[in-house]
């Protein structure tokens, strides 16, 4: 998506080789117009896949989840994050850790939103280290639920995380994917 | 909103006196054709009140609020929730007491987001104690914006705290107003 790289060249911030700030229109400041045009976009990869229900985890992804399922028809579940792994046996739930936060927390949602006939695409702001979409697959697994692909508004091609998620088959579609980025500027993938 | 009622006496589940389950539909499984219905009927109530911004609270109301801004062709911007106080001078921020969780917690967002001209349509899932709200009003007023109103999916008016809004001059529009509610029975107010 041409549209989300001129995006991020004109309002995004390279703030390290690996943090770009998008917060004036992604993930604390949101621009709902070019939301929609994310969330049409995303629609568009998925044509045809008769995805029945997108899960994100909260809380940056949950705008883009549910542009997304607006423009697809399909409902939009969002998973909880919770300190504690004090889980019962009405959710499915996953530790996953935080490179950004160096910690660990639990992914979970409750198992009467996430079914065995579900045609799950994973919606996420960011593709970097992984670890979020790798406990929400865990999630989709738990349920016996079919994964059809993980769309995200910026992957961080460096982390290689995409690529070892395309590899093993799985659809994975980025609205902009960053090969590299310094404070000189941002290289994406051609 | 007729159509929010006749939804919670569909989906929604009484669990207690003071707590309605609607994690069927709205804060945890979105329903997004109910959504974006949702959006239309914010928007339209707040029509002609050239709101320029829409603030909320992670997490449960980013997609209410995200829907609402595509409809009224205005950002939003989210208030993400800490549990320090340790801040520092690039946001605004205030302490909120959450009685759901029984804590005290810190709402901020980004100096760059909020301004002095901005007219702020405050939006949420639910007005109970009215606590949050009162801490993204809070937020407003450190950056001298002028508040137009409150649109909140469901409100507990046996708390009061809507009332107090309304009592205040303050726009507070509910897509359902809930009376009372028992596991008898829901009284939607008239």
């Amino acid at each position: 998506m041409k549209l989300m790289e001129e995006k991020i060249l004109r309002e995004g911030e390279v703030l390290s080789d690996d943090i770009l700030k998008v917060g004036s229109f992604l993930n604390q400041n949101i621009d709902t117009e070019f939301l929609g045009q994310m969330a049409e976009e995303i629609a568009h990869l998925f044509e045809g896949k008769n995805v029945t229900k997108i899960l994100t985890i909260e809380a940056s992804g949950i705008a883009i989840a549910a542009a997304a399922g607006m423009s697809m028809g399909v409902p939009v579940l969002f998973a909880k994050k919770h300190r504690t792994s004090n889980v019962d046996g009405t959710v499915y739930s996953a530790m996953v850790h935080s490179f950004t936060h160096g910690e660990d927390y639990n992914v979970m949602v409750s198992r009467d939103y996430l079914h065995a006939d579900d045609r799950v695409l994973l919606v996420d702001d960011f593709l970097a280290s992984g670890n979020a979409l790798r406990g929400l697959m865990s999630l989709g697994e738990q349920a016996g639920a079919e994964l059809m692909g993980v769309a995200v508004a910026v992957e961080k091609c460096f982390t290689g995380a995409g690529d070892a998620f395309r590899a093993q088959g799985i659809q994975v579609e980025a609205l902009a994917a960053i090969e590299s980025m310094s404070k000189d500027g941002i290289v994406f993938r051609a």
